[in-house]
């Protein structure tokens, strides 16, 4: 039996999801309410001490990191092979999976926070509140980039980052998928997987002309949505209002985004 | 033909000199002198673009990415396997290899500046040299690092947070090694492998004393340095002048360090 502790709006979660309808595998769902703390409750720190989503639960094994995850439904429902054969594309696939992880992630966050989650803050509390909600954070580090993506939003200098992140990972899928239909080659592989969360939170932001300048990275995204595992996947758990005030706020900074984007 | 473009005291570099002679394999060295700033040579660059070593070359394929090497090296010539066939195994292997790449890599370069470089430094120059290394550092968030390291050695916040990162390695690598022989289950792994040139970096700045709190681990390190690949793969390569700055000067920090062991 397979049992998948989850969230609705986690890229990482998002990934494994995708895995599980690729291979048409039944799954139980366990929502963990990252807004609300749950990944904090001693029960699931037990099963996963980093306290993050998503956690999978084979039969009595537990197995935490999505990248990890994928791989390891690869290894044990191996079809549809998720995962090329030649072992120099799947080095490959490795290679984008692990950039994803180190690289990408961490820009995503900081986007998202800058781009919608800031705007979503700011309409709802007077500047007392707000000065409230950074403060909560205890981290010193941690409370002055929260701090930088309220009050400045797109212009803060980490924002300016994970615009220039996204950029070079659309150069370079770009460049990859002129050579073949999928990232890694020829099929489709967990390098797709692991890609898709992120352009569609790009999209779910109203951010799709991101991709615009990039047009084999247009195409691929365009079969990554027809793709029966994208709606179950990624839009079905996002909560409605999550889904209304991505969209709503992602479209008022993209002016800035696209700015950004110009300089370069 | 296999040929590794690599250094001497790069702990990325030695996981793939590991794995080279775990599997006896023949292999050509280019060795790329990173002190020096030889990573940022266009011809190398066009090979990784990273501008990191190593990169291994394999006939006319090129693949980057230590981690992703190791991995290779097992699917191309499987004998002995680096890997374990059980998939529940494989997958703890590789929550290893990515939590070494994501959290106790980027702290290794903390503590061995802290504790070994701002020595080298300190000792010989004059204060205004010292204030000139600092500042031909440009961006300004690594050149306050850098400052801090050199300044403040392991008083510096990040260098005991990379003590700190370095005793939750030992704390979970015990855990597990109380289990099972190797620390991915009962065979010697990649993730064996991954650790090897972090502990041997402790080793060389004359810190073993970091697990002696810890009987399973230094169990696992007595027998990892008797495995033929450890003086090739973790010693050799590593320049006499800079193997006696490293052992004599993490002797002059070990004071420090332990007394933030001891701290928590």
């Amino acid at each position: 039996m397979l049992k998948l502790y989850h969230q609705g709006s986690s890229v990482c979660a998002a990934k494994v999801r995708i895995v599980l309808h690729e291979k048409d595998l039944d799954w139980e769902s366990e929502y963990v309410d990252v807004l609300q703390g749950e990944q904090f409750n001693p029960a699931y720190l037990k099963l996963n001490p980093n306290a993050v989503v998503p956690t999978l639960v084979h039969d009595d094994k537990v197995v935490i990191e999505s990248t990890v995850n994928c791989e390891y439904l690869d290894d044990v429902f191996p079809e549809p092979a998720l995962r090329p054969t030649d072992p120099y594309q799947l080095a490959q696939m490795r290679i984008w999976t692990k950039r994803v992880d180190e690289r990408l992630h961490p820009m995503t966050s900081v986007l998202t926070y800058s781009a919608s989650h800031r705007h979503t803050i700011l309409d709802n509390n007077t500047p007392e509140q707000v000065q409230a909600i950074i403060e909560e954070t205890r981290d010193p580090v941690k409370r002055a980039r929260k701090k930088e993506w309220i009050e400045m939003g797109m212009d803060a200098p980490t924002a300016r980052e994970a615009v220039k992140e996204f950029t070079r990972t659309m150069v370079d899928m770009d460049k990859v998928l002129a050579a073949h239909p999928w990232i890694a080659g020829n099929t489709y592989s967990l390098a797709d997987v692991a890609l898709s969360p992120y352009l569609n939170r790009l999209s779910m932001l109203s951010m799709d002309a991101f991709w615009q300048r990039y047009p084999n990275v247009s195409d691929w995204y365009r079969r990554i949505q027809m793709r029966p595992s994208f709606k179950p996947a990624l839009r079905d758990w996002v909560p409605d209002e999550l889904a209304q005030s991505l969209a709503t706020n992602g479209a008022r900074s993209w002016g800035k985004v696209e700015e950004l984007i110009r300089e370069g």
